[in-house]
């Protein structure tokens, strides 16, 4: 097993996931600024909500993988009222998760993190609850979208790990 | 690199996955047979069409995978119109995955396989795409369960590759 390449490498993963952010991205700008913050279906949260829980979770997350230290959530998360501020919130967030990756040793994804003092588990599966998370809800935003009438961006455009031909 | 252990292991990605199914089974499950079949929004798909779609990919996806041969997707599908032969073919496809999967050497993880006569990607990257596409269109079910007024089962409640304690 020591002699063959993982299926997977840290820096992969990461574009992996970096990837479906930028389609989160284009799934924020699709919606129309009021119905970001006003339009949701069944009693379920806003689009601007569920982006701003992805917002408390990816780099609050990582912190706490690299640091070990808890920092509640960002009061500031409170704050993005606009879509350019959700925006501007999703792109700072993207060099630093890009920051805080760069500082996991890849022997250390095994490890347990007790994450947000509640999920104790090895941190590959803290980090596949943060991407997957994010697909479930943005998969929720393209309905929304549909109810509104609007065309999403295609599931598989996004910044590729390989670039589609 | 070599000395390190993997920060995923075949049989954990395989274990994720299933994991991932068990929860989408239990959507499925949780949909009035009625609107299975019938429910959308915003010109959508039902859930049903949804669900076949992810049969669709599955198992052929990982039968191209290990055999090479690209075998169009089965008539059987137009057959299911019901809860119950949904769910059939669904836990039919749970025996494959593993057979299928445990065909997979862990240095084919990289080659890459053009999916469907269509997607050319490394087999890392195709079976992603299984899973991420199937939490992606569960999502949407549960945006088509609560627009129903029926709670669906929780995000994280599925058999996990840790048991939570």
């Amino acid at each position: 097993m020591s002699n063959v390449k993982p299926i997977i490498t840290p820096e992969e993963l990461l574009k992996h996931w970096q990837g479906h952010r930028s389609l989160t991205r284009r799934v924020i700008e699709t919606f129309p600024e009021e119905e970001l913050f006003q339009f949701s279906i069944g009693g379920m949260r806003t689009f601007s909500e569920l982006t701003k829980e992805l917002l408390a979770i990816a780099v609050p997350g990582l912190r706490e993988i690299v640091t070990g230290k808890n920092i509640p959530f960002n009061d500031a998360l409170q704050q993005l009222t606009t879509k350019a501020a959700l925006l501007n919130a999703w792109d700072e967030s993207t060099g630093l998760i890009d920051e805080y990756w760069s500082q996991i040793p890849t022997e250390k994804f095994r490890e347990y993190n007790n994450l947000f003092g509640q999920y104790n588990f090895p941190i590959i599966e803290n980090i596949f609850y943060f991407i997957d998370n994010e697909i479930h809800h943005r998969g929720q935003g393209y309905v929304y979208l549909r109810a509104l009438g609007i065309q999403p961006p295609f599931f598989w455009e996004r910044d590729r790990v390989i670039e589609v031909e």
